[in-house]
Parts: structure tokens; C-alpha cells; sequence
């Protein structure tokens, strides 16, 4: 098949059997549920974009399998190249949709359950890695979307997972047959899962022997019996319920999160790629993780050039572009935004070839990417919100504004620089409300702390990279200590 | 009449005519509306508490203009220890509530209007001071909530009043009568407008002859006719029409934001406390924004006082309490909350007596207050949604977590340690999300930024108070330069 | 006696037969010695001013144990008000004086060994305390300066006094007589020493039975037998040997720091404190920390008001001073500066009465202070070095600009601004450089970091006075749990 | 010639006649000079490294003019990856001295001014690329260091070259021949002079039609006549002519900076690469800017890591390697040094090709880049301070530890933990004194600052190569603005 259209995506959508919950409830048809269907368009512009000759080289890959053409988004990385390629992809997404457009935990699973089996059968003599490029292959094929599904709830984050009160805080095997094994367990903030044909789920953390039924990655359907999908809300969810478009903030795009529960879930033999082999989780989350930091060197800095234009845009509308302060706290928006552009190219440009042949990012920088990460859009936020002006936390309903009573006041008082519409200023309040404070909030600010492991996970792998030893013997070189 | 109780307060709520608009609609019986409620229930906790015994001393006060105990809110400051009782009572409001409760905006609009209007009398012979003594003794005698009113919807940043295409863009008298005048224009921004028995209008800048008609300070009531209250939303403000508790985050207070339009009211002579003495607007507004900058300085504190609370509960919950780096963020978070205590004491403890007799903050101090409350809250936030977990933006809805059908997956699922239930563990992430990124997080971080004057406004303020001519001396002093 | 003028110092430190080590030789005159000189100068201040009737109110004070007026640094604070105007007389001093003015040690080792003896007495019916008031009384009636020494060399950071490899690495009794104690060990980092007429020593960590020979506080005369003090160097010390003054920055003032060796030095009885009670050095060490981390949000904040006047006096002789960014750095200065002001009035303002008598500042707000002050004094520095122009550290010698032979080049080529001089524009280059990188440094950067106590003494101090569980209730409260 | 060795490079130096001028004296032999030779040493380092096969590729290339092995110093980047190596040889030179090591400048130049002599020759028909083709020719075969010499003393800051009271503030022609131009002023905060064979002068900002004589570029040996060079202190500097090493904190490398008079001296035609062309003064100076900006994300980062590693040795040293807060803060000290250093390799691998062939960094990156330099470097030399504890500006002196009288109480209370030296802690203190506040600190904070221009003019280049219009744009079409 060539490379799938929207189209095409969304009517593949609509075959799925999904079990989705939100608001405790059964969504019979996710694909158009107007809570659901912005992320879902988000998703639909990794397609679209993929169509568009102007963005071929960056949204598309020649598969490494195949030979054949493939979005990017399943792809294996083969160079350096394509690390940056992969982070300028991302960045694209992020600015045409200010949003999480949920396609990139998938390719970074692949990308890192690949070189992982590998080695899981260099050592063992297992057969995952055939396993996994055998589903990798149909996967690029049918131009699929997978939620690649890491963090288990946890329970006591102070205990392992054999040691929780509740086994199946962290998703275990709960019975292994001759055609496969049987699983039980949750996947939690699972970006994008309603969107996905295919869900691959890898273990959370590193693990011990008493942890080894614990260790387990696979990929089944999405629609498998046994797995039903919770709906996370978001801030200001609801406003997709209301009729007008306006206070969205975002009118077209989004994301999303849901628990995934995995209810004795059976999975055939030939999808299973890691099965007891507890010593390599640790190495499949680590790469995992490490290629997803990358991605956050890309996506979010798209969605930061959206928030910057609108605050660019803000103060135009107000009357407040020429102030010196306004100008500057722009220039330190985009300085703070280009700064995790340069640690996602970084990253990548630093790459080496793995074993298995696809390349990896270099770990150290990557966990310093997105470290910055768990900051900088914080303090972007913050000056949008400064220049915008406490406006875009006050301003009236869309109602209100078109009330025949009293739409005449809001389209008075609420009017900035002549020439500008009272509707256009809302719109971009609004948007500005949407990424601070809103739906796409979540996505810009918590997700960027918390998405490919918390902060302090960052610090503890940038302390294991850093080669300390080799930096003290720098400063003894130059002392003649110990000579 | 004694101090007023919550319930001759609510009584007295339902009396009032307001004309609110919300949705487009006219709102018929505020007090009961279940979006507008928890912000009355903030101001409720103002009369609450200054019946308990146990807060009398920091809750009320001795008038100085009858010598009867008054509640603090509508108290004149008598002495540098009124101005830091004022910022206790502010603390201890924000951590009663975890909301604004918006009455303060009255009480700095008393003190800024006593003095400057004793100061225009002095130069102009006038008699707004004494009008403002009768309209306060009013207030103090019944125990009103005022609307301190300043901020109008300005247009063009970069015009003045009379600069801007539609001149009602800052209000202004529209026709001057022998009994009084009419004004016409609007105030954006109004805190706690629908629970306030008047609204205390202020010009919000400094300004020159030609801006005359802009120069205009009075009182009249909250339901005077002619005046339009449109009612400002916030972000998931709608989740209180939902039946659930929940997934409110804070169950009980709030705060609210109106455009208060006045479409030509008429004000009666006595309750006039300027009028086109345009040579003391920027005092008033230098004085009002000072008072109200200092009172950041404790309302704000103490709302962070809950929000690390609440952190250091998740903490607790998710078993987590005891990571060094959990606890050296709840450590980083009380120090930068208490450096913005700190700020409110100290303009208090700098502060001044007045020519008209009431005690005036440090205006250096006060701003550089305020300029720290435009930053902190903000890194308090940040590390409450680290130590959070990503899970306070995903977490499902109350009804799944009640639903027959999957309630028990989200029971199962969310649980964190041992002995605490799922849906105490929801609660705090509820609240931690209404502060970071809900209705409160209006209040928390947008009011913190731009309530009393955006940042700017106190940069400049800095460095008009800062004396830079005398740092230079000390300089030259040192070095001799200049003998 | 009256106040001590400042000859009488100078002449009273002549009669003192110290043992003082400069570069491996023994300083036969500390008094007229041209490192040390400056140091003396700053010391020589706090007579100065206490003459000076301007001055009055705020340098002396009347004593609480004789009724005389004495110089307020010998004073013990009766009253919120006097812990007050502690912080700005500090705050004065550094303003006169750009540098480290030493004597605030001794007054802050006063006031916490008087309320700690007082306790002590009352557990174990000793009689430090009336010890302690003698003492005291002598030092106020001959106005004296004493060096506060807490800090030992304490060689392994990670042991306790009694677990050290060698048991001197902590002062200690090495002998007890019947009429004193002999003691053994070493104070570091002592603050103008060679300055003072006595040594008030302090235990520097709270202790545990087996380190009882450890918890020894007592006063000697600085040039009792067997004190050696090894002079401590400073970035560019040796500037003040060389013929000009123009290279050393700061042309009058000073600081110094140094190793104060007890070898085997005698104390009689009536001037110990406290001999064995370990269970109160740690109530000694908070206290004294306490005032002293107090100090810095007066001291540190002179020094800063010199350095905000220096850069700005360079930016104006650069020719920059409207540029924007740089009066926008200048507030941003001003702004830190006065935050840190601010914590240092408010814990004094919150302050409270001891068990003993005088007055003690609230340890939290005075715990925050300090942190602010490892933080801002780098940032003031940074903006400063930002302005300055690289040319603060690359300007040639005084003796390039005055000679014959290139004189005229250094002239020409450093002119800034016409109408100022090129010596004024070297001279505040020069001060800045000082400030920053040179003696000054020591005292405005690093002594800002680790004086009373590095910063992660501050953070535990921070954790057990923030009561993080009436935070928590704070939060439950709200949340209605537990009920 | 081959690459030319140490040996061969010092010799080289000896035969010049240079003019240099230090404490208002000639000074005779500059090679040898004590103040000097340390500075002398660092630029060693680039030959000594181009001899070692370890490092040959990335300290040698070939040259594109000649075919021929050259130093990458002398090199035209012939690709991206030319600039990523460039990034990675400074960062080696800066781990192998912990100084500034001053040959990059002449490097940055060379590539700025091939490409723009290019355009120049493009647009009037001028020559200027093949005389400076030529002259690199030269300096390649040589192996020549060269000063590139850019920033004027520039007098009033507010005011341009042909405004300024003395003419001379910026460098100009002041008389034009047959045979080549006589030129007058001075280049200040010259790097590396007195060690340079050849200074290549460039103008220092953007031209206007009557600053024509002002656009002057041209290279001249380090000894033309005319040149004079005074030499600029730097803090601690006489530390070096002290009798022993350890007090220098780096016993081996340095840095200079120096002031460069050009006293009518005469350039001759072939050696012109820019004379009257004042269009391209802009050009030249963001082009050498440009480069200069992308050489702090290399050398700052390698003098960073042997501040880190000099501070992971003395946590060692002191027994505190182990507490969490420690380990902490040289987490953060890595995430800092390695955001930087990602930095800088993001401009090079997003570089591109000039039209005269060789290659250019990404602008906009690159001043990403330097405006992070301006700030993280002071952050890590803070959090140095922190762990070192005060003792790092309080030790005493070389003399005292070596003395027979006090020695030994040196060597005992300045021991750290047992198994390390107290000299050997000695040697890392006085390191991390010499970077954060002695001569090196002039380098490492300083110049990270202001090299290659203060941090605004970074801010005023990210602000032009920012494209706020396409990012404006964005937001419009998520949101159907202007459709």
C-alpha cells in the first residue's frame, strides 16, 4: 500500500471495535466524538503533511525493510540524518497543529524495541528481533499508528513491581500458554491510544529476578479483547461540548491521554518481544526514553512558535508590539525556544549506529534536552501570559459575545488597535488561554515535564553519562596531581 | 449594626438588583448560581472568620472614624502594624480558601482614596474627603464589600483616553449635572464585582489636561442603573454544572473576573471623590496599586501555603515523600512563598503615615513585592506539577471513577499507597490541577501576574523609587570622584 | 567610657601583642600593615559613624544592662525595632564602605550566647549566663570588637568532632582545671580577627554525647597565649602593596578572613559559657546562624546599593545609560537588591522575645534571607559585569596610564563619555572589578554563599521551621478529608 | 612547511619585535615574561595536540586552498562537519588548559572574511578575496597565529565613529597611497596578541556612509611599525610572580587580553581585504560574530568540564561526594556545560554553504548560542563556590603551608579527608579560586559575556533572525485569521 491518506486513516479508524470510557460511559464512535476528534485531526495531519510534495524529504523514509517508501513515523533511523530529520518533522507537526499530534511514542518504540531484541538474542538466542520486524513490516505497510505504551501506574512509587500491594499495579504475565502468554495490568497517559490500530507496550522500569514476569513487551491490536481505554480529562475539556468554536482556544486540534487496562489480554507468540529477559528492560526503557526526549527537542518547540506567533500577534492587536519590554520578552521566548531546538538536533547529530543497525541519539545530550524541557516552556508560558495581558483569563463567553442583549458591550470594550476585529483579538486570547491554561496546556506544559519520564529521571541518567572520573582527571592533569 | 454574619451577608446579596450576563444570558439569582457561588463562598469566609474569637485581633479592627469594631476589609490603616495585620489577614484568608476572595480590592481602594482626597482638597479647596469619610462610615457602619474598580479596557496600549478612536474606552463623565455627573465607559478585570455591594471607581493612569473627563473617582451601588455585569469565564469553570464534586479540584471557593459596564450612571454629587483634577490621577493609582501590590503579599502566600500542602500530600500518597529531591522541591517551594511573605511584611513595616492620617506602605518595597508575585507563583506551580505526576491532567472523570461498569479499574489503578483511599488521591490531584491549570490558577498565576499592574508597572515604579542618584554618590564617595 | 572614637581603637588594637602569619612570616604590625590595613578601615567605621549625631539613632543604642549608651554593636536587642535598625545600620555600613565590615560577628554571637547561657543555666544550674553578662557589660563599657568564632576546619565533612582521624579538626577541652579549661583546635574563615580585641568561641554543629569535649564556648583576649592567626589570602590582595591606588578598586576598604589556631590556649572560669552541655550546642549554632543570616540582608545589601550606584555611574560614563536593556538591568539590580532588604526587615519585623530577655528574629524568614542571599548578590554581579563592558577586566595598569612613554595612548584610548575624566571612568571600572573579582568579591560572592552557614544549612533549616502539616490540613481542610 | 611544532612556534615568537608594554614598561622579552608565559602556553597547546595521532583528525585538516595537512586553526570549513569539529577542538583545548586559549579568533576571522571579500569583489569589481586568499596561503604554510582584531574602544557608546570627539575612537584611514593606506586607533581586548604572529583588523559594527574611513580591513605582522601593545592586568595577576606555583590555582595556562594601539601604521595594498566599503562593515563584523558566537559553545564548555571535574574532586576531597544535594548540583553543572555545548553543535550541523564556498554557521543558533555563554557559566562557577565551601578564598598562602614556624598548622587543619594531601587540596581550591575569581575568571566569566559581543547585541541578531512573521502566521492559520 502507498502511503495511507486522512482519508483513508480515518475510515481504518472506524473498523476498529474500540472500548473507550469517558464520563462513565461507553463512546460508541470515537472517531466523532467532538471531545475526541481534535486529536484525532492532529494525527491526521501526520498523514496529510506526508502527501504534500513541499515536506517529502522530512515526512517521508525509504523503510530500511522494504525498500519502499514510508511516513516517516515508522521509520528506522539509518544516519544521523535521519535523527534530524525525525526532530524537524516533529517541530513541523507541532507548528501547524499547537498541539501533541501522538504519532512519535510509536517511533520511538520501534526504533528502540528494535535495537533491543537484538541484543536480547544475541544473548538468549530468542527470536524477538525477527518477531519484531516481521510486525514492524506490516506496520509501515498499512501506514499505522501505534501507541507505544511505557508507564505503568505504579502504586507506592517507593516499591518494585513484586513488591507492590496489588501485583498488577505494574502489568505482569499472569499465565504463559503455548501460543502466547496472557497479561493483566494498566498503561497509564497513554497519548493518543484512541487514534492508534496498534498498541506495543514495553516495561517501565529497570528490573530485577523477582520482577521477571514484569518484563514484557509485545504489540496487539488496539481493539484486542481484554483492553479497555479510560478517557483522561483535560482542563477545559467540556468547551468542545459547546456549540461556538471561539472559546477552544484551538479550534481545530488537540490531544489526548487514557489509562489502557489490559484485562487478561492475550498475545500470540509472534508478537511477543521481550518475555522474562528482565536484565534488558532497563536498556529498552532507557532507549525508549532516550529517543522520546529527543522528540521533545522537536514537538514542543513547534507548538512553542505557535505560542510565540499568537504573542506576537497579542501584542500587535493590543497596541503593545513597539514597547521595548514586549520586544524583549519575545526575543527571550524564541532564545528559550531555539535552545531546545539546539539540544534536538544536538542529540541527534551526535548519534552512533547500534548493533542492530538503526541509530540511537546520544544519550547524554538527549536526557539534557529534555531536561531543558521541563523548563523552558514553563517560563514561555509565563511571558505570553505577560504580554498577553490578564484578559485572556477574563473575557466572556463566545455567547456573550454574539448575545443580541449584550454583544454590543463585548464588542466594544474588548476591541484592541484600530483595524483589528473584537473576534480576531478573542481568537487569539483564546488560543493563548488553550496553551496556557487549556486543553493544549496539558500537552505544552505538564507533558513536557512529565512525558518521557519526570525530571529527576533526566538528572539521574545526565549523572550517568556525565564521566565524571574523566573530568576530575581534566583538573589533575592540569594540577600534576597524582603524578 | 455589629459585625455583619454570613448570613445577614447572603441576605443582603439577595436584595441587590444586578443585572449579570453570562452565557449570554441575564443571570437571574446570582447568589445561587452554582458557577458564581464558590467565589461567593470566598467572600463569605471574610465575615466567617471575624466571628471567631480566635482571629478577632487580625480580623477586625477600631475604626478610627467611629471607634467601633469594624471588620479589617473596610479599616482605614492606623499604624505600620495595621498595614502587616493587614497581610496576615490576607494569608490566612488564601489559605482558608485556596481561592481570591476579591474583598481586599475595596479595602486598598479606601486607604488610596482617603489620602489622595485630602490631598486634592488641599490644593483645590474641594470637599471629596470629607464625601469619602461619609460614603466610608457607611460602609464601615454596614459591612459592605466594595469593588475597587481601576482598571478600564484601554484600547490601543499605546494611546491615551483621549487618543483612542471610541473615547469610552477609558471611562469618562459624559454630561455634568448640578446633582452629579454621567459616566459612561466600562472597567475590565473586576474582582468579586457580583458579590460587592458597591463598586468604588478609580482612573487607571496618570494623566494630562486633555484627558479631563477621564479624571473621575466615585462610589456608587453594585446595582445602580445602567451598570452591566458581564461575567468573565474561567478555565474549566463549566465543571461546576457538572453533578460531581470532584473533579471541581476545590470544592468549595473560587474567585471571579466581570467587565463591569457602566452605560451612562448617573453618580450623585456626595459620591464624588474626583472629578477632573486629572493632576492627581497618576497619585491615586500610584496609591491604590501600592496598597494592592502589598496585598499580594499575603493573599498569594497563603494560597501557596495550600498548594504545598497539597504537593507534600501527593508526595505522601504516591510514596514519595521521602526522595531527597521531593523533598528539596517542597523545601525550594516554601522558600520562595515565605521570600514573597516576606516582601508584604516588610513595605508594611517600611510603611508611612500619610497627611491625611492613615498609614501608606513603603512604595519601593510594595512594588518590589509585587514584581517577585509576577515570578514565583509561577515556579511554585512548576514544581507542584513535578511532584504531582503527570496524573493530575490525565486522571478520568468522578463518573468513571463511580461508574458501575469501570469504577473499579479506576479504583484499582489510581490507587498510591497503601491506607489512603483512590479517591482521597483523586481529591488532591483535583485540587493541584485547579491551581496549576484550573479556575484557581486564574487566580494563582494570571492575577498574580497582572493583578495590581502588570510587571512592567512595577519596573517602572522601581525605578522611579530607587534613588539611583545616591547609589552613584556612595560610589563616588568610595572613590573620590567628584572632590 | 563613652563611645570609642576611632583613635581610641586604632590605639587600643596597637597595645595588642597579636600573633599574626602573612605569607609564612610573622606580621610585626597588623595595624599599619597594607593588606590589612583597608580591613581595619571598614572596622573603623562603626566608631566613625556612632560619633556622627546623623547617625545616632540608628548606630548606638542604651544598654540593657547598665543604662549607658553604647555603640550598637554591642547591644543586645530589646525589641522588634532594634532588630530593625540592626539590619539598617548594616545596611549603611555597606554602603559606606563597599566591603565587609566585620563587626557584626561579635554582636551576633551576643545575642544568641546570652539567650542560650540563660537556658542552659535554668536545665543544669550552671552560671554562664551571669558569666556571659559580665563579660558583656566590660565589652560595652570599653566598646570593644569581638570576633564570633564558630566554624571549625572540620576536615571530613561527612563525621562527626569525635570521629575525625584527628580529634583537633573540632576545637575541644583538652584539659580541665579548677580554674579554666585548656582548649585545642582552630576556628577558619574568622572575620576580621586581627581586628578584634576578643574571641567569643562557639561549637559549630549540634552534638551528641561522645562529642561533649567538643561543646565549649567561651571568650579569650585575641592575643592570649598560644592564638596564632594565619591571615587568609584574597583575589588580588597584593594590588595593595603596589605604589598607586587606582588597581585596588576599592582604595579605602576592606575585609579580611583567617585561620585562628588555639594551641593549647587557657580559659578561666568566669569566661566560660558553656563546658560540655552538648545537648545546647545546637541551639547555640541556630541562634547565632539565625542573627547572622539576618546580618546579610543588611550588609550584603549596602555593599549591593555601592555596586548598583558603580554600574551605574558606568553606564554613564559609556554612554549608555538610556539604552533601554541597561536601565531595565539596573531596576532588575535594584529589584534583587531590595528583596533581599525586604527578608532581612521581616524577620526582624516578626521577631520575638526570648526567654532571656532579648529579642530573637523569626528563624524561618531569617533562614529564607540567607538562601536569597547565595542567590541574587551572583545575579547583581553578573548584571553588573553585563554593563561594566568587558573593559573592567582587561584595563591596563595605574602605571600604563601614568607613564610617560604610553600614558598618552591609555588616555586616549579609554576615554569614555566627553566630560569625564578617563581616571573616574578607570577608577569605577576598577571598584566594579573589585566587587566582582577582587578582594571585594570574597566578601559580596563567596561569603554571601557560605557566611553563616553554607546554603544547605539554610534548606534544612527551611524544612523543620516550614510545619509542613498544618500546610497539609490547610489542603485537606479544603478537601473535606479526614473528616 | 609541515605543521609547525611547539619548539618551532616558540622560536618563531622570539624572532618578532614586538612592542608590548605592561606596569608602564617595555617589556624586552615577552616570551619569556612570567605574567605572560602561562598565555603562551594554552596556544602551545594547539600545536602540541596537531603532533598527537590521537588527535589528528580533529586538529588537523586539509586545506582547501593547497591540498595540503594544515592546523584547523588556519582552515576554511569546507562542511558541516567541519563545523562540528572546529566545536570539538575548542572544547579539547579547553579541557587541556582551563584557559583561554586564544588562536580561535584569528580562525573566526579568516572564515569571515573569505566569504565577504567574496561579495565585496561580487559588487565593485575589487580584489580583496585573492589578497586575502594569499595572506591565508601564508599563514597556513606557516602555521601563523593570528589576532583577529574587531572591537574598537569606541568612546561614547551612544554616538557612531564620525561623531565621536576624538576621530581616532574608532580605527580609520588616515591616509591613502599608491602603494597601500596608513591607519590610526586602536583594537581593544585583543586575545592573544603578544602571542600572534599577524593581526587581521575588521571593523566593529555596521557603517553609514560618512563612517567610510572607518571600513578598513587588512592584516599587518604583530611587529609593524606603529604597533603598540599594552597589555591588560588581569585579577590575581601578580599571583605569577610569586615565588612558588600553587598559588596561581593554575600552575601552567592562561589567558591576555590586550590593548592595540595602531600608531599611523602602514598596510600595504596586497594586504587590504576591505577600504572604504562600508556596506559591508555589517557584513564582516555578524559574519566574525557569527563564528566567534558558535567558539563559546566549545571552548567555555571544555574549561566548564574541568571546573566540574575540579569540583567533583574537592566534594571528594572534603567527604561530602555523597550527599544528595552535592551530587546535585554537579548534576546541574553537567545539564548546564552539555546545553551549551549542544548549542554550539546545532549551529554547525545546521550550517551552510557560503556563496564564496566555505561554510557558515546557523545565525540564528549561533547567537542561541553565545546568549546562553552569557549566563550558564556564571550559574556553574556559582554552584563551584557552593561546594567548595568558603575555604576556597580563605586559604592562606603558598609560604604559610611551606613555612617552617606555621606550617604544620596549615598542613594539619586544612586536611580534608584522610588518604588525600592537604596540598593536594590545596592545588583543586586554589583551581576553582583561579576560575571563578582570579585570572582565569576573566576568561571564563568575563569573556563569556562579552567575547564576540555583550549579550544584547546577541538579543538584537535573534530578534532579526527570528521570522516573527511566519510564526505570526502560525497562529492565524490554526485559527482562520485573515482567510
Amino acid at each position: 500500500m502507498p502511503l495511507r491518506t486522512p482519508k483513508s486513516y480515518i475510515e481504518s479508524l472506524r473498523k476498529l471495535n474500540l472500548e473507550v470510557y469517558m464520563f462513565g460511559k461507553r463512546v460508541e464512535n470515537p472517531v466523532d466524538d467532538p471531545i475526541i476528534r481534535p486529536s484525532l485531526s492532529s494525527v491526521v495531519m501526520t498523514y496529510a503533511l506526508a502527501q504534500d510534495p513541499q515536506y517529502e524529504d522530512i515526512m517521508t523514509a525509504t523503510s530500511s525493510l522494504t525498500g519502499k517508501k514510508i511516513n516517516r513515523f515508522t521509520h528506522l533511523h539509518q544516519s544521523e540524518e535521519d535523527l534530524i530529520k525525525k526532530v524537524k518533522m516533529l517541530r513541523l507537526l507541532g507548528q501547524k497543529t499547537g498541539a501533541c499530534f501522538q504519532r512519535c511514542v510509536g517511533m520511538d518504540a520501534f526504533n528502540a524495541v528494535y535495537s533491543t531484541t537484538f541484543e536480547i538474542d544475541g544473548k538468549y538466542g530468542t527470536s524477538y528481533h525477527k518477531n519484531f520486524v516481521e510486525f514492524l513490516k506490516y506496520v509501515q505497510e498499512e501506514d499505522l499508528v501505534v501507541d507505544g505504551a511505557m508507564t505503568d501506574p505504579k502504586g507506592n512509587r517507593g516499591l518494585a513491581p513484586s513488591q507492590q500491594a496489588d501485583p498488577d499495579l505494574f502489568l505482569r504475565i499472569v499465565e504463559r500458554r503455548k501460543d502466547g502468554v496472557v497479561v493483566r495490568g494498566a498503561k497509564a497517559h497513554q497519548t493518543g491510544m484512541v487514534n492508534s490500530h496498534e498498541v506495543l507496550v514495553m516495561p517501565t522500569i529497570a528490573m530485577k529476578e523477582e520482577d521477571r514476569d514484569y518484563a514484557i513487551a509485545f504489540s496487539v491490536p488496539s481493539d484486542a479483547p481484554g483492553i479497555k481505554i479510560i478517557y483522561g480529562r483535560q482542563s477545559c475539556d467540556t468547551r468542545k461540548l459547546e456549540k461556538g468554536l471561539l472559546d477552544r482556544g484551538n479550534p481545530k486540534f488537540g490531544g489526548h491521554e487514557a489509562l489502557v487496562v489490559f484485562e487478561d489480554v492475550f498475545v500470540p507468540k509472534d508478537r511477543i518481544f521481550m518475555c522474562g529477559e528482565y536484565d534488558f528492560a532497563g536498556m529498552l526503557v532507557e532507549r525508549f526514553a532516550g529517543y522520546h526526549r529527543q522528540s521533545y527537542g522537536g514537538c514542543k518547540v513547534g507548538v512553542g512558535d505557535v505560542l510565540i506567533g499568537a504573542t506576537a500577534l497579542i501584542a500587535e492587536y493590543n497596541g503593545a508590539a513597539k514597547a521595548s519590554h514586549v520586544k524583549d520578552k519575545i526575543i527571550e521566548m524564541t532564545h528559550l525556544n531555539e535552545t531546545l531546538y539546539s539540544c534536538g538536533i544536538a542529540c541527534s547529530c551526535e548519534g552512533h549506529k547500534t548493533s542492530a543497525g538503526n541509530y540511537e541519539i546520544d544519550m547524554l545530550l538527549a536526557n539534557v534536552c529534555k531536561q531543558n524541557v521541563t523548563r523552558f516552556p514553563y517560563e514561555i508560558a509565563r511571558l505570553a501570559e505577560d504580554i498577553a495581558g490578564g484578559v485572556f483569563v477574563t473575557l466572556p463567553s463566545e455567547e456573550d459575545l454574539k448575545s443580541p442583549e449584550i454583544g454590543k458591550y463585548v464588542e466594544k470594550y474588548f476591541k484592541g488597535v484600530d483595524g483589528v476585529s473584537t473576534i480576531d483579538r478573542f481568537k487569539v486570547l483564546r488560543l493563548i488561554e488553550n496553551m496556557t491554561l487549556g486543553t493544549a496546556a496539558v500537552g505544552y506544559r505538564t507533558e513536557s515535564m512529565h512525558g518521557a519520564g519526570s525530571p529527576q529521571a533526566q538528572r539521574i541518567m545526565i549523572a550517568r553519562q556525565s564521566n565524571l572520573n574523566s573530568k576530575k582527571q581534566l583538573a589533575k592533569d592540569i594540577l600534576d596531581i597524582d603524578k
